[in-house]
């Protein structure tokens, strides 16, 4: 797939923390996102391992996760066929904290890292590994190396980079970061062809890590550095004083020798239901059911279920998710009020 | 409600045997359709014991039921604070082989025995009550009397009598059972006012029962009486060689002696998760939910579940049914294609 070069292997660092509540109930603090088989195929943190099963580009992954999630992630290592080495986080202090474990902890300082989340979906890994190699050379020149995905359509949930001129290779300068927009200046960025998806990638030596968190965010690396005195494991009072910022914050937007790579590999952060029914595998009608479910006469559905099986008959475009303890089934449509779903369940009545 | 009067008292008795698929997945034949809360204020069984709780008309019911369903009943009959004898038939056969057992049981051979289905829903009870009060002239003069309830639709699920001649007050004589008619005769039938349909609802004394038993089918009541031989309670392998028979078939439909009464009081057999639905109370939304669980922004929605809450948003007209084991998700206008999921359920895969 990648061509055989004498180059070092690139280390992939897998952020395996966080919570969120937008594909809830299958999503919980207890079993997040990436645990689960949202697209078919596995969870999207085997998906993830699988990915980066390249032994010629990459070496074994780091996984960064939390002290209750070390089985899951184990057992599923296990079922990919990957040893990966895991640093467990007393708690979680937020991406620029776990960056900061991955450098201080690489093998030597110019080890590259290729640091990304563990619950995204990749529908061309071919494509994302070419990317990667293709990066590379920003990366061992000492940058940190985001990855910017073309927009597909304009997207107000996502943040954007502009991306300017060429600094190496296929590598360009990442001018600016925009948070979140709003529909007219997503609109208006997507047109102008120079602004691109930040997927949470980063690519760098963990020596050019280091030093942007000497320069920007000094308090994160100082902690981390602290609560690793006396072993690998870092020491959960010491991690706890580590300020809980996110990574593109306290460092990406601070830092001018940020560059990004125009990237086009089907990235998606499956961040709703309907992101997760968009990148399933679907039967004849449409449907994407798990196995031991079913829809009768009915189309464009998404089944899912941790708990009781479920039948579907004469529905459409609905989204019928379960779990030994809710079920939820809302149009497709509306993925978007997932969470006022879930306010009302979790409210005491 | 009804007035004090220095007649004896009428034995209801309790039919619950039998179990259904019509309102898979909550009914189940461990837990049929009798015990389950369909259409609010508690189980059918429970509000055919509250119907019953009037100490001047009735007295202590008699139950019927399968040796698997004995907690249960007496379960629901202490909280509707009801002393009811049981009698457990040791395997099911059928209508004819119940009321035979009741008959033979009785108090006194003129003791008058009112029989009916455990899971049926009244809407007014007073008009019930009332009715069983007409028809007991008719009872005490050697009649067999049926209640028919008027036509309300053009229904093709139910049997439907022809009401004749006056014969005693209120009660008519009938004519003629049919079984379930196609639409053209149903609406013949309905369109003529002299077609009831057929509640499976019985009203006779004990000694009635058995001379009709006698004259129209010995085999069960020979059977039956052997099984009673050593105790009120049926010996199972005695028992196990009853003809298993429909009353209405063994009996109705051969004896001369019997009646109807024209009935008007809201009766209905909750013989589908749409009839269910119309009987339940709804909310202003026009759903019917369970408590724990919620429809956020959509209307005329069955929500039940015995197993997970179910949380419903945005969906309008389905019916939502779910247990530890199954969820079933359909229109409620497709409430008689319950049978097909079922089906789809239990088949081996």
């Amino acid at each position: 797939m990648t061509q055989a070069q004498p180059t070092a292997k690139i280390r992939p660092v897998i952020l395996s923390g966080g919570a969120g509540t937008r594909l809830w109930p299958l999503s919980t603090a207890a079993r997040p996102k990436q645990f689960l088989d949202l697209v078919g195929d596995g969870s999207l943190l085997r998906q993830t391992f699988e990915r980066m099963a390249d032994p010629v580009l990459f070496s074994a992954p780091t996984v960064i996760c939390g002290p209750g999630h070390v089985e899951a992630v184990e057992e599923i290592a296990a079922t990919a066929g990957t040893v990966a080495r895991l640093i467990v986080e007393p708690a979680a202090r937020n991406t620029a904290a776990a960056i900061a474990l991955a450098a201080l902890t690489a093998e030597a300082p110019d080890e590259l890292l290729l640091v990304l989340p563990s619950d995204h979906h990749i529908a061309a890994p071919d494509r994302f590994r070419a990317t990667v190699d293709a990066a590379r050379a920003g990366a061992e020149a000492g940058l940190i190396v985001t990855f910017g995905m073309k927009p597909t359509r304009i997207e107000t949930g996502f943040g954007y980079i502009e991306a300017g001129e060429p600094l190496t290779g296929a590598v360009r300068r990442a001018i600016r970061f925009v948070e979140k927009p709003d529909a007219a200046r997503a609109a208006e960025m997507t047109a102008s062809g120079n602004y691109l998806w930040n997927g949470g990638i980063f690519f760098a030596s963990a020596a050019t890590l280091i030093a942007a968190f000497e320069a920007h965010a000094p308090a994160v690396i100082a902690a981390v550095r602290t609560s690793l005195k006396a072993s690998d494991t870092p020491d959960p009072a010491a991690f706890a004083t580590v300020p809980a910022l996110a990574f593109d914050h306290a460092v990406m937007e601070k830092s001018d020798r940020v560059g990004v790579i125009p990237s086009d590999f089907g990235w998606s952060d499956v961040g709703s239901w309907l992101a997760a029914f968009e990148h399933a595998p679907r039967d004849e009608a449409d449907n994407a059911v798990d196995p031991g479910s079913v829809v009768i006469d009915g189309h464009g559905n998404l089944v899912r279920s941790t708990g009781p099986r479920i039948v579907a008959l004469g529905v459409n475009g609905l989204m019928l998710l379960a779990t030994d303890e809710v079920i939820l089934v809302a149009p497709l449509a509306d993925a978007q009020r997932v969470r006022e779903a879930h306010a009302w369940f979790t409210t005491p009545k």
